[in-house]
């Protein structure tokens, strides 16, 4: 079974995952990890932290010659600038009345955690809730994503909108797969007019989010369950995007949209195909359809329905503002005005990024639990076999 | 732990379900579950087949004179009109080729469920995905929401829009528990003009979905987890929602409004609280704080931050259409309408409660994770120590 | 995945189970089933109760004409006893100052149970701990065997000992599907001996234990995992018997006698086996092999190696003796001599059926996680193509 | 939730662990790990690798100035012989001809493994089965023992048996304690013997295994559960213990004994104790008792009951032989004698610190799983309340 484990602070040693149940006889490539890590840190909008860190994975175990011994895979992105940070976040002992964070941050976990975990210094939560963590979450996810594209699924994904600038079209998975932008928007004329948007919010010192949209396409029908609720295909691709830091709404396919229209607007009718129309196979239903159209986003019934898969993803606006909020500060009891810990305008388009991780990952779980197998031959074996 | 397993048939002897991790000493109240079973069979707009069945539930195990034992509590919820249905339905023996279901309905689990579990007849795959698996959600939630309120943290709900009839306003945690209408709406000209559009929709032979929100109150801070991805307590709770028949989108606080906004329209401010200045515990911050807003919804960094939480679920369209929708037959290969098996046009009040219900069972996870114990008194002295 | 979830009590309603994850197009035979649950009722040296109950299961889910359907499958054996006890022990609301036990029964859950749950009745315990719950696992085990059987993997098993009269023979699987004496014992003669020895523990007022070899044939290589240690197949069937009710140990193969000898007399090697000589699959090893001896009981590195499976597991006696065992008595503080809830002398048999069933079970998990899949022609060709 | 997922290859670049689920606020001693990785190495009867490795623990993240965070912890053991493996193993790229194992070594993990993942090199298996990845099972073990010893709860053990010398005396926790003899006995003048016993094996290329005893003092009852099977104490201590390579047998309390007896022999009957007579609490039963033996263990219905926890398992003997063990050769499918890949000829002592740190891992779980809770202070106070 695919598990993911992660651990690691922000201004610690690194970041690190064990990735469990990946098969035998992987091929990895260490650049494409890298790859995704530096468009990670990438995007109009991002700060200084951003050109500290150069993030690389390093592969401690589960892995030869670059290919995966179906052992648990260890991975490490170490944080370049521990040096720096050593005195004060040391493991092994540290000075840890420096670097004291309590003038406590909107939006953040820094309250909520300093009270759960009877700490007096919120660095000792923020150093692990931060969205630093992510960068482990991209490399895992990458291998999943590897271990998918063995299958013939592949994901994409692009940014949608920025703030109050969005992008209305459709595209096909082909046009994504070709956005290359700075923000990652499929449209170039809309993606400079968010550049603006956002170089006006770091002129007020202030933030923005967007939306991201992902898809799937390659997945076969009956991903995910029909039988038992927890095991949906949505619940849990949900999940997982829910998961990602700063995320406060999901949908799938036409999401909201689909309440606020009437039935025969919103189901996808389903038509005779003409070119497969002899085939059929064992006891199974007539195969030869097409869907006239994906409003479902490619679930039904908490299965893939062979339809491309279409999850949408908003993030909140980064909630370090360069102008401050207001809150208290937990020592003197007084009011007081948030410290940027950090100072990215806009972090959508790595915030899409992770958002593939992390359907990438959630996916790789789904279809190893329905594939069994030990090997990636025998995974292809039973993938093939699948009607 | 507290885990929920159901099973049942739509049509089979009953739902059922096992709701383990229950503390001893929690004092039922059975009308009141079947109250909130009667509630997910109500509603403007709904059909024939929620006359046929008067669900109420049996406690099988678990229970002794209406107090909990810490042991597995094995619900029924038997299904009336099974004497109807067991000589096609019967697991000890019955005539499978009578009451087969070949149109496979659009946006229902039918085409996906026959080619993974390699049926020619729809119904071996719909009876478990249909909606009526949730009457025994509702029950075993039912059961969950008892152990939050014994601990002081209640949930409610209404139904915030009916196709495109919106009600943009905000409601206070209290406005919400008022809400008693046909519909679940809170602004009754709004229900009026909703209940318009149900019937123009009926009179079409089509359907329509909503949004439903809901609010926990009385939780305090900390829940969930800023730690570890999986446990964060939006992506909990929105997997619950998810899990839910028929939704196809979930939001915290602002959703995806926040998306659009500027960080300093979005993040909520922490104020110094005047009446409580002086309190202050152990090593941990400032308590005396008020928040300005409640955008995120009263969840930051995965955690809840004490405020109320707020989520909303979009409904799909029913997807059985009196008109029908288009399809194939999976015998003949033809083009064919899709055949109703239900006849509900709006079920979002039902959904609600039913979203109710998931929320209730995931929270009582979190919470009881958190708190451990063994009995409802421990349970409540240690709810009563945290912060 | 596989998962049972039990729930129930000795004279509640019944005892309950649902079972996951067994693949749509299992075939049941309800009289098998009920068979096992007969021999769990029977052996040489048991007492009144089991003249009471009459198990039979009662299929509630998951299944339709005798064929599982993928869902959840709902199990119920209902307590016939249920009526007499109906008025202490109903759900619904019911008399709890009756049938009080106090005279807390050393071996049993009652003493540690009270204090955990904050009972002041060892009736509010026991009625779950007893090891009348393994009624339904029997069931549910016996469906997860029928799994197991389509797939060519066969489950026995004997006495080995009753007390200290100790078979010390080897069989062969064919010898103990043989065996259907009283006692389950292979040698007819020790069983007699054995007998006695139950005989003269019943005149005493005293119990006696024993303990169960259990064997799987036709396992292929390869379950489990050398990987991940929470995933050995040895660490998994161990759990699963030592969870059975009475059982104070468990041992794979040679057991402690493995731990007495030397290496050299230990493993088992590998010898080339002259007819399959020639064949050769693909990348992997040589198959042509044939092992000296069995002595790892078909499980190394924490996989099946392709050998019979060999398990034994130790049932302690009864821990209610017709004679009593001085205790305490909760409410007057006094000394007391715990009374009989029951009277079984011996009840090696029954647990050695529940071995059985518990095995199963968890076989069936391992071997769903490996091959996956939806439907049991989609395991039986997965299984099919392992080597 | 305390969770430990381990990873890493006997010769790659070290062995890694992530601990979830450890409260914040624990103080850890490197020195104290490293010491029972020494431990772990030490031991009459070790061969030359254990003096290559010299192993020490590296904090990776989760701890900051020696006290955790409540985030999860990473651990590794860094292999100090990678550099002369680096070659042959890199996860970036290496030469995978090298090095090969193909004489699959009976007892190990080499054929099933190579059958299972499809390989043609038995090191692909045996880097990750091989028993070094029980070194940073021991460090995270470690931290699970520092977690239970500020809750009162102290885990002990010592080898009753080496072969056959085995050690019939019964000791008390605080002579096991004192064990710090080469062998890790407790009685002298039996390690001699069984020392000479290892020296001849040694002479002969033979080995030797045997058996360890665990104690754990201090765990409060209710610990486990008598409600859900795969809960119960037993069979989760029992678990982990049989996870740790070797084991092929596991006891609680008289274990197979038990078997061997009469029930008025073996249950431990409950007295009054006379110092604390007059002590009563709340609703709760009876609490001033004793008992008379603890013939169970420690352990009855699935839960601690107050007494001393008392396991054991058996060791099997290395499956690596000096002398060697017929097998075939995968290659030439000829027959062949395995090669020694190490050299141990006893590594009991080593075994029997692993198995506490497995029983200190599954315990740690056990006891968070009741106590719930965010911070040591909270913990110690739940624990402290508790009966």
């Amino acid at each position: 079974m695919i598990r993911i484990t992660t651990a690691g602070e922000s201004h610690g040693k690194g970041l690190f995952a064990i990735l469990e149940g990946i098969p035998a006889g992987l091929k990895l490539d260490i650049a494409e990890i890298d790859a995704r890590l530096a468009l990670r840190q990438s995007g109009y909008g991002r700060g200084e932290r951003q050109k500290i860190e150069r993030d690389r994975v390093e592969i401690l175990s589960g892995v030869r010659n670059l290919t995966t011994l179906g052992s648990p895979i260890a991975l490490a992105v170490w944080n370049c600038d521990y040096e720096n940070w050593k005195e004060y976040m040391a493991p092994e002992g540290c000075d840890v009345s420096k670097r004291r964070l309590t003038k406590v941050r909107p939006g953040h976990a820094d309250l909520a955690g300093m009270l759960k975990y009877e700490q007096n210094d919120a660095r000792n939560v923020l150093e692990r809730a931060s969205a630093r963590e992510t960068a482990v979450r991209v490399a895992a996810g990458e291998i999943c994503r590897r271990l998918l594209l063995a299958l013939g699924i592949e994901i994409a994904g692009y940014v949608k909108s920025v703030g109050s600038v969005s992008d209305e079209n459709s595209y096909t998975f082909d046009e994504i797969l070709k956005c290359s932008s700075v923000l990652g928007m499929a449209d170039i004329s809309l993606e400079k007019e968010a550049c603006r948007l956002i170089d006006g919010a770091k002129a007020a010192g202030d933030t923005l989010g967007g939306v991201a949209e992902l898809r799937v396409r390659g997945l076969k029908s009956g991903f995910g369950s029909c039988m038992t609720y927890a095991e949906k295909l949505d619940a849990r691709l949900c999940a997982a995007l829910m998961s990602v830091q700063a995320i406060k709404g999901v949908e799938v396919g036409l999401g909201f949209e689909a309440a606020r229209r009437c039935g025969s607007a919103v189901h996808d009718e389903i038509l005779p195909s003409p070119e497969e129309g002899d085939k059929r196979v064992g006891n199974g239903p007539f195969r030869a359809f097409i869907r006239s159209t994906n409003n479902a986003g490619g679930i039904e019934g908490g299965m893939s329905n062979g339809e491309e898969i279409v999850l949408r993803a908003a993030m909140k606006p980064i909630p370090t503002l360069m102008k401050g909020l207001r809150t208290i500060d937990a020592d003197t009891r007084e009011p007081a005005l948030s410290a940027p810990e950090r100072s990215d305008v806009c972090a959508i388009l790595a915030c899409e990024t992770v958002c593939e991780a992390a359907v990438a990952a959630e996916l790789a779980k789904v279809v190893c639990e329905r594939l069994g197998g030990d090997t990636m031959d025998e995974l292809k074996r039973r993938y093939g076999a699948l009607r």
